[in-house]
């Protein structure tokens, strides 16, 4: 029988080097915080308790994680003591018999298949702690896992402690743990805090536990799962290492990216297949692209839904609510907002389509305002199927566009349109021959003036 | 004398790993199909025969490389399988003493000047066969080139057959070959299928033509060239690789690319000497840019023409047709379609210009939008040499404004304007003193009723 | 005491390979010419002189560098005779007992520190010359620093004349050069130029100052220091080694850059902290960011000031003279031009600013133009405070809208709006009821003729 699982994620680090008002561990990666990225990397195995272990101010975090509890770590006196600040929390779940997944808030990288492999680690071995090792390409600085004789963890030991041969051991400690709970915090107490910084450090549980017959072992992972978040460079470093996760799977799920570097996606950005995206287009949260699609370069999108076979871009801005139906087009410099477009819709030059509804077909010509705010309101917009709005035209919300009806271009149109119907705002137009010439006459005159 | 050319392009895989609808061998790489870049590799061979080995549902590649002919590999079984698909449609080459030239439809980066050493070689060496040989940084899982005492190539051997030794070869084969077309037709039936995949093999052919006294000898490329494409990632690769080529290019022949990673070139891309490209800009295929022009960021340009001196964007989008004489101005959100720019004419903010005539130093002012589509037809603006369109004016083609003409602000010119005139369509202003006042104070008690 | 300092910079090279009519040291790089990038970090050793020397056909140079003076040099015969061709452009600075420190105008990426490095070592160590020495991933080519006994530097070794052991040195010169005034000009006529090219180098200079008693020290830089460039892809790698460092900076004080390799930054820009800028944004010069401010991707800004707080972008354009106050937003397809933005005033789509002043809490709505040009003038618009002007309207100036005024959609302001008041322009609507249809049935029948 598996034993039930808490998780504890330490986020009380105040990121000082961050330079940020803003808790480290909200700080977004690929569109989501930090955080998020750790709980959501947790939540395949299923635990009945996550506990996030903040620091005193920062109620922000409690927030986010919500439902979630958090435990506040008074006092920032090393890993061991962060886990102890749990301790409260986790009563329950102990009771229950429960191992404890130590994660890190600021550690966005972990995957879930990693921490799979170490829950079934500690099952198959009945080992007491299963501790997360990694092979970085320069191991300085990291505290190296000794191996016993039988091949389990002997000790981790830092930097400045190492033997020559402990030196060149390859292996380090990425600073997660999975453990029996009732064997992690039996010995949590005892751990002491004789050294250089006077804090607790769980690495110092390896010799406690094995004083007291508990085993514990080590399982692998990429040197890139560990990677943690400790200034804005290494937030870069960060969000460089997930995008390359995202692209290569919307790649190998059948979209072109021309340039995979300047596609930006979030978390949760899903693509079809035999989608094109050019360079240089921001995904943000909540976009869903279906099959054929094209999206062309210098887009920006963020919670919209775009169905098969629409074209988008160059320079298109999709905004939440936006929704594109099968082959509809959006060109460059428009604007869709909280606005539905109808099967082969067009939208194709610089237009602001907001809180509207555009029939299936219909054509908004180029320069077409939505006028959607009088400055306290938003109103709506329809525009019925086949509709053709003519350029440069402002429709000042609430109004209805009948189906197949026509807009003459210049217009305001400020009254409802029926179907079929044509409707143009447009004063006479004054010509006055020469006029041109007098005024560029006068003003060359006035300029010899100054 | 040498012997004429026929080359084979073998185009049959079915590239699965692309998740696509489109066969492989067409999906573009810096503005046009992969295939194209192989035909072009050729080209300057002179080639009296290009035959592309297709699937059986190919339809779109025969098409895609018409007048070349294809021939159909019925099933997938190995390359030597492939090159004899071809037999029928050399027969007349063959008949002419034709040498055969393989090479890849999913290979784009072979280089022209490769084929050409390639063929130098067979003719220096009288070889009768020319395998092309690279050396991958890492050669686990190529085939490697075994060389005689001789020098001359005595064997490829696949990974799991080589010795300790032949592992250590370096040079592996790229995949193309270069044959005495009568030789390597001979050769082609006696190839066998006893291997794990039972396919029929080209690498066999070494050691069959050895044994009938034929040469083979090796040519070396850069292992860049031989990169082939199966997946979406490798085919982000191919790009990077061949916009490198095109920007360093650019660059020797004294283009600034400020940031080269984000400046996307197309096949036939020319750009002139002292012009600068900012970083974000996206040449699709056909565009001609003159010297000393300047294109910011995050500009979208394809099928059109730029004279000396003139500057474009940031955030303009040229699309084909367009065409920009010296020292004309397209600024930020404009768009240009099939139309003609003279030389100095401006159209420098948020404006649509489309199947238009501007005249030379007209200045068309911001947020015009010629109207050249009324659902039906497409019509044409005509505006004279210095002309000055004011801000916010619909054009409503079919339209002529006049040489020197001004058209005031706002206005919706549907009649032609005589040159040197003053054209305007505008309403009255009225003013309604407090009534601002008056509707903020009753959306306000709207509001508390809500 | 510390000697006085002359800067000798050399800039007289053709620059052949950049294929420009521009001088090479002239060539921006992060928003300033290749030699500004050298005077500043020459400026905090609050040199006495600084003497620029030229080519003889380079006027721009001798413009861009005042009111440091030039020297010509009027054949390339080395980096020596370059040196002596300012002499009698220091003789002032020489009488005086300054050290002369040999600088390179295509070395845009040398650091003060490394300078000040150099100034602290001829003084603490009382040396006659100090020499710039660097290690590059690979040595071949560059002049080996050979070592004496004593450490100090005994001779500098073109590749083609190393012993093997001194092949085997890493350390090789710079080109930089810190030296004794007076002891410099004194051996520079003793240098030879019995070399392949026939020139003058400063490379002499290490033996002839040993014979007669002069030390030689060297100190060392990054390689990355020393880089010079002499064609368009060198200048693209400058570029990129100084956005590197500028985007260290704006990380390290606390912005957000989420793919720094997509943001240009000039070397002026200042960003606050918890600022975020999304990808693909291009500072020109003169942007000035206050904290907690968003700028999204694809924008482009240049000469402007940004309060805390504001929003800008995606898609915007910012250029000189722009000014947003606190909170401030503009959005997506928005340019303002010399305007000034009161605190929370919004301009979020489609708009052109220019010439304007719009009060705090403004609203412009989406597609509104101030028409500042008439083609000979520019005039301005003021928007006063809480003023809102609505949808695809166009401001003719010099026009006043006053404080908590209302403009309707689609009008043509000409004549000042009081405070409070509400103006509108608007031609009455007109709808033909199925005119729509007609037309269309008119044109299917036009179609079918044709």
């Amino acid at each position: 029988m598996t034993a039930p699982l808490a998780v504890v994620v330490l986020a009380a680090g105040k990121g000082t080097r961050m330079k940020s008002d803003l808790p480290k561990v909200l700080h977004p990666v690929a569109g989501r915080p930090m955080i998020d990225w750790v709980l959501a990397a947790a939540a395949p195995l299923e635990p009945r308790e996550i506990v996030v272990v903040v620091g005193p101010d920062m109620p922000g975090v409690a927030a986010a994680v919500a439902p979630h509890r958090t435990a506040v770590q008074a006092e920032q006196l090393g890993t061991a003591d962060a886990v102890g600040a749990a301790r409260a929390a986790l009563a329950d779940a102990l009771a229950a018999g429960a191992d404890v997944l130590v994660l890190y808030g600021d550690g966005p990288l972990i995957e879930a298949g990693t921490l799979k492999r170490m829950a079934e680690a500690r099952e198959r071995e009945a080992a007491d702690y299963v501790w997360l090792g990694f092979r970085p390409a320069d191991p300085t600085g990291y505290g190296r896992l000794v191996p016993d004789d039988g091949g389990d963890l002997e000790r981790i030991v830092e930097e400045k402690d190492c033997s020559e041969a402990e030196r060149r051991i390859g292996l380090c400690w990425g600073g997660l743990l999975l453990a029996r709970g009732a064997a992690l915090f039996a010995q949590l107490p005892r751990i002491g805090n004789d050294n250089a910084k006077g804090e607790y450090y769980l690495t110092a549980l390896v010799e406690l536990a094995a004083a007291a017959g508990e085993r514990s072992i080590v399982v692998e992972c990429s040197a890139e799962e560990v990677v943690g978040v400790n200034s804005r460079a290494e937030l870069a470093g960060a969000e460089a290492l997930l995008q390359a996760r995202l692209r290569a799977k919307a790649m190998a799920e059948g979209a072109t990216l021309i340039d995979p570097a300047t596609v930006y996606l979030s978390w949760d950005t899903r693509l079809g297949r035999d989608v094109t995206v050019q360079p240089g287009v921001f995904f943000g949260p909540g976009v869903e692209v279906g099959d054929r699609v094209e999206i062309r370069a210098f887009s920006h999108l963020e919670g919209c839904r775009i169905e098969s076979g629409a074209v988008v871009g160059p320079f298109a801005r999709l905004r939440p609510g936006a929704e594109l139906g099968e082959g509809a087009r959006v060109g460059n410099f428009v604007e869709v907002k909280a606005a539905t477009l109808g099967a082969g819709a067009k939208v194709n030059h610089l237009s602001y389509v907001g809180d509207a509804t555009v029939g299936s077909h219909a054509n908004v010509g180029a320069g077409t305002i939505t006028c959607n705010y009088d400055g306290f309101r938003k109103s709506r917009t329809e525009i019925g199927a086949g509709a053709f709005i003519g350029s440069n035209t402002a429709l000042v919300a609430p109004v209805t566009v009948g189906a197949g009806a026509i807009v003459g271009a210049g217009s305001t149109i400020a009254e409802d349109v029926p179907d079929e119907a044509l409707a143009v705002t447009r004063a006479e137009q004054k010509i006055r021959p020469l006029a041109a010439r007098r005024f560029r006459e006068k003003r060359a005159k006035d300029k010899k003036k100054e």
